[in-house]
């Protein structure tokens, strides 16, 4: 067996092969001609492409061993999550910014600026220096940070010169630090997405202008049937007498903020009016939204699996470069990769991955023991590397290790079985239960607040007899979510306890966040009775399992948030103000702005809704997507400005509710969809079989529930019975729906509905015959 | 060829052939024996075969000749409009029953719904007439009609004596009533639809209790964390002190109803407790709504996958069994139908059917023109039959016939090639549009209401126009849409117009009635713009395609609008009462409750939304399933009787707008999905080959526009273009996407996912063996 190489190694590339590596695939066919001795340089290169191929990168490198080195320490994950720190730092300075939350002067957030802007252009240069210089301009991505780097420069020099000079200026380069999120990182997930929506862009567009034209019909509609019977809204005002107000009030309730409140005058006056509101509601709100999620769907699946197949083919071609850099060729055959060559790759690959698990790998992909695989075997490598495969060490208790008279004693054993037993679950399941009533109690009774002291002890109690009936290690590995749940909140929630009693015992004053934070922790352990029941666990699981997708639907937000609240509070700042409960300001009635004298806006209190610094916008923004009342806010504004300030606020809804939540829609639809209908992929059952044919799998069955039960059974098996045939002591199971990336679950999502032909080898490709060599790495268009 | 066989015919099957036919199979089998000897009862049952396969019907009939016809009698058109009208007016006697919208005395309602419920007691011994007794009562459709009519005259003889007596009592048996419509009704979608749902329900349920749980731990972390901070709502009430008034308020927030104001006091007090909201309104609006979507959505679409499985199987055995009845054996060959037999079936079936149409539809079974077909190629008949194709006769337009020599003059020549010249669309669409800005302009101005005129006749020209350039029964035929409009629009519009003025003439009095159908026809003719583009008219298309199946929801919407408008009638009916606007009744400001002083309900001026009669409730319905301002439309009917009446209105959203429509949605969105990704089928494209053969194909590119398009192309060619070739006098084109019936697109939808097998030829029924004739007629529950 071969040593895991650590990393200087990589480095000792003796110079005189340098000049060969020009063209990777070029080298890659010198090596297999000249038999079979591979250079720590061709590893290296095909430890990229492999890499590459797991985590879908398409970034067509220079394959130098110079320009090699500094791709791998492009994709570093400390130099990735510094580009993300900066990005977050430079987007955290719309709240030192004026109008600041937390007021800096300029120059410290023009220096931090200045350092952030610095650290893109260095990463730029390093991508620069990694990627051929003609691809690098031809890469729209590129030419956008490029450009956003240089317009904030331009701002940033204009702001200060206008600024000295006691000009009024806009710092508007802000609008653009958000792309940078989409352009710098690797966040290709956010990238597509943006590449979807714009891909959609013309067939929503269609639908909607058809969508206005049939609100200004009913408009039209509506000024000609209720303008002149001198109708009165319930504020006093005239009635749908002006045009463009009718619009807007009917646009409003499409969206259902202003339903019935608007029909309420036309309908008392006579009830055959109904019916007009009741066909715009229908049309309108029920069939033309449906028509939209039914648009944005379509699209979004559409194009997704368009991309997704690309990548699978990129994917392919970086596996067929990776084997033509290895390859050896013995006479007329086939050529292979032997197990050695496998192996370091391997290694090199992924450092972290156990011998255990490596050799399954290989006895997968080597189904018929030959000690070297073919093309098609070795192709399948990077989906085999992102199947995740959990390993079960069955160790022995370490008490039983350390103690084993009393451990295997029978009051102990006892205990263990009492543990595993299902009356225990059920028991705390009922603890839980009647804990939750408790919570519900005064907790200022001191009966009560002592009661939670009880309850906590109980909870400890359990997490210790947990811990001394199963192995600690198992209990808390990776994959055990709800026992690290479990645990964290557990001793939380005691150390809270404590430092509150503490603070009441020193001086009888009671912090009132602890307090919180005490009684928050006290509800989540609540939460625990859900993973009980098998139903709600299954629907949690799914739930989780799409969680990091929804992240990348939390960016998009935060891009799309973060521009119009950008361009919010260079319009709205500081128009509406807020005053504290216990001010006794006159202002405080119409939130310091006499235009808002009687209005609606500060009849509702929502004077804390507005543009004044970064954290408020958001919270507005955010009411504003959840759409009921938007009108009303709009309005707030809108009368401290200018009757166009609308356009503002139609365009999110449009933008927002419109798009992008119809795209979350859509894509929790279709991750809901997956789960209920895909099976596991072709791979994970060719690989679950070679764990059951090595017998080292663990019994199915028993592992449908959570990981806990089966570890329950295998622990009984360990001490009771007497099992005819040693266990092995390692077992392997697959997660197997689980994915590594979100490439993955996506791949999965579209498998079923891919040609077989994407997944089919690329035949014709041959590393001897140059003419195929320039098959380019996919260029995926920046948005 | 043989003449179409009258009805009285079907009649005169002679006496010694009935006990024969005991079991339909077992003639079939018979008549195969016996040679080609077909008697008329052997035509009529296979032609019933045939129909009901054509329309998805599943009744297991008795096979006599008797039965049939009673059974042919039972699907007589006439007698299902006559059952649709009696459930129509029993539903519409809440219009007439106490609490009235047009009060009658009880004796003649009375007297109405036993009229109905007789009516539906003849039907359903009509229908126990056609079917075997055991069937009967197996199926619980039947068992439910003769409940709800049992309990219905239970319910009234009671009402009655207690009213008789001067006692309080309850018409409860109206809830049933939507029932019949239901179970009574061929309403097989309405069926479909309550039993996909009924299927979906314990899933739904899972995820609702999930929900449900989670709903209330984020209100007891509400209670902890608000409940003791003194915090006061913008009526004055104490903010979040109540647990299950907490529950209620962060339901409706799950709706959306009561953002941002919820949250307010909240927010004024501390901006962290945002956080508490905002993580709200994404696990539980966000995430849980697009799960119920997701979990209404996948369940709705796997049981219908079913159904139309099964449908499609049935629809096979009802063909095959068609098919053995009329097959003829010749020696040791497989079995055939040969072409008059197919021919007098074929009119049998569809009496309406032109000759041309007819041998088209052969020429397509008997592919290679051997007079007769098999298996096979019969089975195909039922889809070939509902494939709807449209003849085109390319008649002579009548005025050149009969004045040739003026229509053919090149003046007349000219203005037809004016109008069917492109700029003449443009000047139309032109027209429309300032025609819209002097809607929209005074119509006061006596200047305005000329031109008014003007634009009339413009319209009238343009129909006259286009009659005379075009052949007016092709301009007129059955799926010119768009035409009918057009000219049903202007021409009432001129009638109305006309009367108006001399309504205005003959007194000065202008009725607004009138006026206000004017307006509303006038700005109906806009529409039209939108089908001259073309992206617009494809969106338009597609949801006139999907209207059919919408209008089974709305009968869904129906049934559970009417069951809960009878409950809240009884619950509500007269506790809120609406005054005129020019009422001077003091209790005006309370809606003449005085539990409404000072409410927000009285406040908003929604006392006209009150159960006192059927179509306020219908109103006050839709207004809660547009959810916005539920929670005070509630308010005002909890503060009227008790806090208890909350759970109507919770229920209410949780049938209607959780379930039923994410439904509606779910078909939106799966009928969208079907018009953009599936093509054409097999079958439709091999009738479409054939056509093309025959070369009585209109050009496929020249169709892909509107019907009018091709037509002018098509007289452009006949006026002049020398053709070579005589063209033929009749063309066909295949109305491609259009279905005769609903379950014709629900099948398309799914063809794609239905196992190839279901569509294969059921090879192992053979009419010689007794043993495969027991295969039951599928037998679809009721709910």
């Amino acid at each position: 067996m071969l040593k895991t190489m650590s990393e200087p190694d990589k480095k000792e590339i003796t110079p005189e092969e340098a000049p060969e590596n020009g063209k990777g695939i070029r080298n890659s066919g010198n090596a297999s001609e000249t038999g079979n001795r591979k250079t720590k340089g061709d590893f290296d290169l095909a430890a990229v492409y492999v890499s590459d191929a797991q985590y879908n990168r398409n970034i067509f490198f220079d394959t130098t061993p110079q320009a090699i080195r500094l791709y791998l320490l492009y994709n570093h994950w400390g130099l990735q999550i510094l580009v993300y720190a900066f990005i977050l730092v430079d987007l955290a300075l719309a709240i030192f910014e004026d109008p600041a939350v937390v007021p800096l002067p300029i120059w410290v957030t023009s220096v931090i600026e200045l350092v952030c802007l610095a650290a893109f252009t260095a990463r730029l240069v390093h991508y620069a220096k990694v990627i051929p210089r003609e691809r690098f301009w031809k890469d729209p991505k590129n030419i956008c940070i490029f450009a956003i780097i240089l317009l904030s420069l331009v701002d940033m020099i204009i702001y200060g010169a206008l600024k000295a000079s006691g000009f009024y200026a806009v710092r508007w380069s802000r609008v653009l630090r958000p792309l940078l999120l989409v352009n710098i990182t690797e966040g290709r997930q956010l990238r597509r997405a943006f590449r979807s929506i714009r891909n959609a862009l013309p067939q929503i567009l269609y639908v909607f202008l058809l969508f206005m034209f049939s609100v200004l019909m009913f408009s039209l509609m509506a000024l000609k049937l209720f303008g002149k019977r001198g109708l009165k809204t319930i504020e006093g005002r005239p009635y749908f007498t002006n045009y463009l107000e009718i619009v807007f009030d009917l646009y409003v309730l499409v969206t259902t903020a202003n339903s019935p409140d608007i029909m309420m005058p036309a309908y008392n006056f006579s009830v055959y009016f109904a019916v007009f509101f009741i066909t715009y509601i229908l049309i309108n709100t029920y069939i033309f939204m449906s028509v939209f999620l039914a648009v944005v769907y379509n699209n979004y699946k559409k194009y997704l699996k368009e991309e997704v197949r690309k990548l699978v083919r990129a994917k392919r071609h970086k596996m067929v470069r990776a084997f033509g850099v290895l390859q050896e060729r013995k006479g007329e055959e086939e050529p292979v990769v032997s197990q050695a060559c496998w192996n370091q790759l391997v290694r090199l690959v992924q450092p972290d991955i156990s011998n255990a698990h490596r050799e399954l790998l290989w006895s997968v992909s080597d189904d018929n023991n030959k000690g070297c695989i073919g093309k098609v075997a070795f192709v399948q490598l990077a989906d085999l590397l992102n199947i995740q495969v959990i390993m079960m060490k069955s160790r022995p208790h370490p008490l039983k290790t350390w103690l084993p008279s009393l451990y295997l004693s029978s009051p102990s054993r006892l205990v263990c079985r009492m543990v595993q037993h299902k009356a225990f679950m059920y028991t705390y399941d009922l603890i839980i239960l009647v804990n939750a009533v408790f919570i519900g109690l005064d907790e200022e009774d001191p009966l009560i607040a002592n009661v939670e002291w009880a309850f906590l002890v109980l909870y400890l109690l359990e997490i210790l007899l947990k811990l001394y009936s199963f192995e600690p290690r198992a209990f808390f590995s990776r994959h055990q979510f709800w026992n690290w749940f479990d645990t964290i909140i557990v001793i939380t929630a005691l150390i809270a306890m404590i430092i509150n009693s503490a603070l009441k015992l020193s001086g009888g004053y009671t912090s009132r966040q602890i307090l919180d934070i005490v009684f928050i922790l006290r509800i989540l352990r609540l939460i625990r009775v859900v993973d009980n029941i098998k139903r709600f666990r299954a629907i949690i699981n799914t739930l989780i399992k799409i969680g990091p997708t929804i992240l990348t639907f939390g960016q998009l937000i935060v891009v799309v948030y973060y521009i119009f609240a950008m361009v919010g509070m260079e319009l709205f700042k500081g128009k509406i103000r807020f005053f504290e409960a216990n001010s006794t300001d006159p202002d405080k009635a119409f939130c310091g702005n006499p235009l808002l004298k009687n209005s609606v806006f500060a009849k509702h209190n929502y004077c804390k809704n507005n543009f004044n610094n970064v954290v408020s916008s958001f919270i507005l923004l955010l009411e504003l997507t959840v759409v009921n009342q938007w009108h009303v806010l709009s309005s707030g504004f809108t009368a401290v400005t200018h009757i166009s300030a609308r356009m503002f606020f139609v365009l999110f809804h449009i933008v927002v509710v419109i798009i992008i939540i119809n795209i979350f829609i859509a894509f929790v639809l279709e991750a809901f969809f997956v789960e209920y209908t895909v099976d596991q992929s072709n791979l994970q059952s060719s690989l679950e079989k070679k764990i059951e044919e090595l017998e080292l799998g663990v019994k199915q069955e028993k592992l449908d529930g959570n990981l806990v039960d089966a570890m329950e059974t295998n622990d009984n098996d360990m001490g009771n019975s007497e099992s005819t045939k040693e266990k092995p002591a390692l077992m392997f199971k697959i997660a197997c729906k689980r994915y590594k990336t979100v490439d993955g679950l996506l791949q999965r999502m579209f498998e079923a509905d891919l040609d077989p032909e994407d997944f089919a080898e690329d035949e014709d490709f041959d590393p001897n015959n140059p003419s195929n060599l320039n098959f380019p790495n996919p260029n995926f268009d920046s948005v």
